[in-house]
Order: C-alpha cells, then sequence, then structure tokens
C-alpha cells in the first residue's frame, strides 16, 4: 500500500546520520498514531527508536520540532502524482490516495494527530500547511495539462481544483462515522472536475 | 453576528437548572476556545461560570462528558436554513454561515478545539458527529426544494449536497492559512450546486 504521506522510515539511500533520522520520525509517527500529539515524549521516541536519547534532545530540541520535521519529511517522501490523459481520471486517482492514506489504521490515526496538534501549535500548523502545499503544487500539473488539452476554462485555478478533491474527504473523515470508501473517493473527484467544468474554480483577478 | 453553532450562554428560556447550564456551557466554551481541549479543567470551568464544584461534578460528570453536552446545546441553539427560493442562494446563505462561524476568534477557536478532542475522545466524537449531522439535516430541506422545482435531478442526495458545501471551508480553515472569506463561502456554494447539477450526488442504490 502507498499513501499521500508515505510511512518515514521506509528504505532509502543514506548514511548513519539519515538512518538515525529515519529511525526517530518513524518512532514519532508510531508514537502518535498510538497515543496522540499530547502523549509525545522525545524519551519514549528515542527509546522506540534505539537511539540515544541525547541524540533526539539535540537534534529535535522539542515535540513540535519533531512533529514538524516529520511533516516535512512525509512530504519530501510522499508520492508523486498520477498522470493519466484525462482530467476525471487524474483526479480520481489523487482521491483515492488520499482515501487509501486516511482509511489506512496507521496513516489514519497519524493525519487525524497532527491536525488536531496543528490547532493547538503554530510551529505544527505551518508545518503541516507546507505538507498540503506540496501535494497540492505536485498534483496542479494534472489540471495545468486539462487547461491545455482545453477540458476546462483557461483561467482555472489548479490549485483549488486540486484542494476541492481532498476537502469531502477531509471533511468525512473529521465530522462522520461514515466510510471512506472508494465510490466516495471518485465522487469527491467527480465534484471537482464537474465545478471545474462549469467555471467555478476561475482564478481571481 | 450568529453563527451555525450559537453561543452557549445567550439569554433563553428556563428556570435556576437551565441557567445554570447556560453559565457552565458558556464557561466551558470560553475555556475550550482560549487553552483548548487539554487544558479544560471542570474546576476551573465552575470558578468561571460561578457556579458550585460539586454542581459542576455532578452534574456533568468529566471533561468529556461536558463537551459532549457543549456539542449538543450548540445544536439545539443553532439557526435554522435560510430559505431563498434559489438553491445557489440557499447554498451561500449557508456557506456565509460556516464562514463567518469559523472565521469568529471565539467560535473558531472553539471548533478548533472540539475538533482536535474528537480526534482523540470517542465521546466527543459521537457528539461531534451529531452536531453535524443535526446542521446538515436543517439544511437538507433547501435541496429538496430544488429537487421539486426541477433544480437538480431527482435521485439528488440532499445531505451530500449539503456536506459538499461545508467541505472546503473545513478543509481550508485546517490544513492551510488562507482567509475564509465571503468569495471562498460563495465559490464553495457555487461548487455544491455546479456538481449537483451535473448529478454527481445522485443516491447511491
Amino acid at each position: 500500500m502507498e499513501y499521500e504521506g508515505a510511512d518515514p522510515g521506509t528504505v532509502r539511500p543514506g548514511g548513519r546520520t539519515a538512518r538515525v533520522r529515519a529511525a526517530v520520525l518513524r518512532a514519532a509517527g508510531d508514537a502518535m498514531a498510538e497515543g496522540g500529539f499530547a502523549h509525545l515524549d522525545l524519551a519514549d521516541v528515542a527509546r522506540r527508536a534505539e537511539v540515544g536519547r541525547t541524540t533526539v534532545y539535540r537534534r529535535w530540541g522539542s515535540v513540535t520540532g519533531l512533529v514538524a520535521d516529520l511533516l516535512t519529511d512525509m512530504a519530501e517522501q510522499s508520492l508523486p502524482r498520477t498522470e493519466t490523459g484525462s482530467l476525471l481520471d487524474d483526479l480520481k486517482a489523487n482521491a483515492r490516495l488520499v482515501q487509501r492514506t486516511l482509511t489506512d489504521p496507521r496513516q489514519g490515526a497519524l493525519f487525524k494527530a497532527v491536525i488536531a496538534a496543528a490547532t493547538c501549535d503554530t510551529r505544527t500548523a505551518q508545518a503541516l500547511h507546507r505538507f498540503y502545499e506540496t501535494r497540492v503544487e505536485e498534483w496542479a500539473p494534472c489540471v495545468q495539462q486539462a487547461v491545455a488539452r482545453g477540458e476546462l476554462p483557461e483561467d482555472t485555478d489548479p490549485h483549488e481544483v486540486i484542494r476541492a478533491v481532498s476537502a469531502p474527504l477531509y471533511y468525512r473523515f473529521l465530522t462522520t462515522d461514515d466510510r471512506l470508501d472508494e465510490a466516495t473517493a471518485d465522487r469527491s473527484a467527480e465534484a471537482a472536475a464537474a465545478a471545474a467544468r462549469a467555471g467555478v474554480y476561475a482564478r481571481r483577478t
């Protein structure tokens, strides 16, 4: 399974410093997914990662510093967009990626924890905003290509279309008990495409 | 200013019990808006409400019990829908109500706090889900009337249309620094109306 914000700690190139970072961020993600932000503790993360406490304190300094770095890493490691040649199929691929991420037990719990943390901590909020900016930026070319193909009005704002795909999935995730299934993902892609075709996402002047 | 979830503690009929409840819920809302869920404390709420501690402990029992009752009250006290005779104008009225709620300093902070609390507490999550169900239920007739007027396909799911109006506003509120202005609210109403007209929100069989 692959997610919108890739699992930190997956195998990747780098020396000892990179391996330590990967282990610590993996442990931080596990701890957040299990207990939320409120119970995150640097000493516990060091123990889980089998890394010296001093290293963790020196490198990340605080829980908020650690979560900010986790979000940076999730953005860096996250998946490239899918390009199918059709706007609707590209948006469906995006929507299904978000849906798989939010319904995965670990990733879903981790996203809930960072969203909650961002509501009460400015630094985490900034890191979370950057994560979503990066993801929106990654997928925006699908909309630009649809404009170039003549599928959408010239002045369509690509970022707004991409955000419109995710919004219903996050809203459902946070405010209801309803299942987030593929049909829900497809519907959110269809809604974004229909509104974009109708010219709703025209850039504001 | 009037909000989607009305301010608890506003003047309303009732005897001493109702007045105590109103004062305690108003104080709980203030405390949540200022410090979030994590620092909510029954003794502090009692002090702010100028109500005996024992009364608060006996009646609400716990912080989660208090937050659940606050959400119940917010749903009960919240505003009725606007009916303009046109789907787009009804949805814009809904979107602007949500936008005003989320941009009001106290209400915005309070919603952030309850959404965060719901990510880590089941009882709060259930109360939050019921709050949104109530609000969606309140506005759904606008969509039913649009179907009856022939503005939308017969099989349109009213709840999905109403949720589609709120989703982009909440997503922007939680994942970006972008301003939530009236133009953003209107755009989310237009997107929901365009997608509904295109048949995206057909009931699933």
